[in-house]
């Protein structure tokens, strides 16, 4: 599969406007669910029919993979757990899995490139990536495979009737290369973008403040080339989450956004196929710098500010409760007509 | 019942502190889930054992009535539209039905002063309220009536095995009593607290601000007076509720706040009953100026910010799902030992 993305169609507007119209006659004064309403009437025209349908197979995907960076001090956590959190994924032991139960949604988990065995690794890239403040994580073709799977995954969901997708990330040391991307597409400075990831120390800091400075250096010499800037600065598992974005909107399907590793494949796979993240929805604004950066400059606005910062597409499933209720309130809530109520005066 | 209450307990500190240690040895870094870990050692606190409990039978009670002020001009539907709507709750085609269906809530509706029959007017008190900006809303006699139909509500609701409370509102007029509440008890300006409640234009905001402010000098007589508060400026709705929330406190259970008018009885319920805020969260904050003020007063942080005016417990029961998923977390993920993870560093 290649990286070049066909076009992105928008969600449909002339059922925009029906849900819109909706809204004024279901017994409620117009515009008193606020976001709810704004929200339920995106799946509307995400679904292009109103009232939008129930979701029936909400799916979220963590994508693992392990970073090369992690070896110089970036990370609070040993690259080892990476492995040992995919195997907690499948056990259902994480965060994610339980969140996931009470949302109603289910989990799968890829290996894009955990520096190890896993017993889900069929579209593994490679083992870690390249320690992108003084190497490239990838070579163009390690990272075109890992769009393609990521791509690949998007098909397999929505073709085993997958109507809401969450991309979720595993992987010590993933916020420095997120916070590169993001920088570098955005044209931020290093202190902007670093934050403590798992929790790091004031020395890590220093050191992961000097890795984001030095690896943003080589990351802007391919900022007009977003498969090219997916191999310098990113690893395997991003790389696969930016196909897997893209791709979702190819097919028309609506996604819930996490934090500051999703944000940055976003804003990496919005430049790869322009106009997707019109398929997407902000979960949650985490504490991590980089992701208000990356949020703004794809011009999307969290459901939640809860102070998260755990990765895994947990404050994407936090917040997809909301999404289903907004999506019901449109689907299930009496008119005033039906209701016999009065409007206003 | 007497409208004294006894001293209300807090949570469990040592419970609290058994919670957060428990939330150091789960798969993530410590603080990584932010609101949620909070929200959860919180729910522990209250139930006073950890890991805490799912909740069996979280309930909504709808507190319905009509305000005489309602006959001047301060909101933009007619008063007629409470009974109907209590007949739109019975039926389930309301918003928070809707809400409380995905949440997993049941709803009841009580009908305190609607001004017509309802089928659910058994602790009714009277029909409707005296105009607050010109007189009395109740005698002593009725809101000493109203409150301890309010704390037999919530006896009834604890005794029926309810591990979690909402208080929703359902009135025409509503927000202009729980507008001078909170002025009155927070020492606010009328223009600090009017907002547009279900959708009032310009000339019905300026007859709105004139309302607050004449009964505003009115309720300021009785500040010190909690129950002569409510007798004066709130309604029977509005001093149920208080009671409830109050009792609530009293009964050691845990309840999700709504909007302005759920605050308003609030801050009314931690006079009459000091420390029981500390049972509550707040759902969401409101798009109604006084909601704000309230919640600052009350010292509680909101789950969700929607730009949500309806009442009715809307918001209180969309922010449910993250109440359940935090107990949720501190109740069901794997611990690092468990799991077989490495810690920090």
């Amino acid at each position: 599969m290649s990286t070049e993305f066909p076009p992105v169609e928008p969600p449909s507007e002339a059922v925009l406007r029906e849900a819109e119209a909706r809204q004024a006659v279901l017994t409620k004064p117009l515009g008193s669910l606020g976001r709810l309403e704004e929200i339920g009437n995106w799946v509307a025209a995400c679904q292009g029919t109103c009232p939008p349908r129930p979701f029936t197979r909400p799916r979220v995907v963590v994508f693992a993979g392990d970073h090369g960076v992690a070896r110089h001090g970036v990370s609070a956590f040993p690259s080892e757990v990476t492995g040992q959190m995919v195997g907690n994924f499948l056990k259902g032991g994480a965060a994610v899995n339980v969140l996931a139960q009470v949302a109603g949604a289910t989990v799968r988990v890829v290996d894009m490139a955990v520096d190890g065995d896993t017993p889900v690794g069929e579209l593994k890239v490679r083992r870690s990536s390249g320690s992108i403040d003084r190497e490239d994580a990838l070579t163009r073709e390690e990272c075109e495979a890992a769009i393609a799977a990521g791509r690949q995954i998007a098909d397999e969901e929505v073709d085993a009737g997958a109507d809401l997708l969450v991309a979720g990330d595993m992987g010590i040391g993933n916020t420095t290369p997120s916070a590169v991307l993001i920088a570098s597409l955005t044209g931020s400075e290093p202190v902007a973008v670093v934050g403590r990831g798992t929790g790091i120390d004031d020395q890590g800091w220093m050191r992961k403040t000097a890795a984001i400075r030095d690896a943003l250096r080589r990351a802007r010499l391919n900022i007009s080339d977003p498969v090219a800037l997916l191999a310098s600065s990113s690893g395997a598992d991003i790389a696969a989450m930016a196909g897997f974005l893209a791709q979702a909107a190819v097919r028309r399907t609506p996604v819930i956004l996490d934090g500051v590793v999703v944000g940055a494949a976003a804003v990496v796979a919005e430049e790869m196929a322009p106009g997707a993240r019109e398929w997407w929805v902000a979960g949650h604004q985490s504490a991590e710098p980089a992701h208000a950066i990356a949020l703004a400059h794809l011009s999307l606005k969290p459901l939640l500010e809860f102070e998260m910062r755990l990765g895994e597409g947990s404050g994407a499933v936090a917040a997809l409760p909301l999404v289903i209720a907004a999506t019901k309130i449109l689907a299930e809530m009496a008119t005033f007509d039906s209701a016999g109520i009065s409007g206003k005066d």
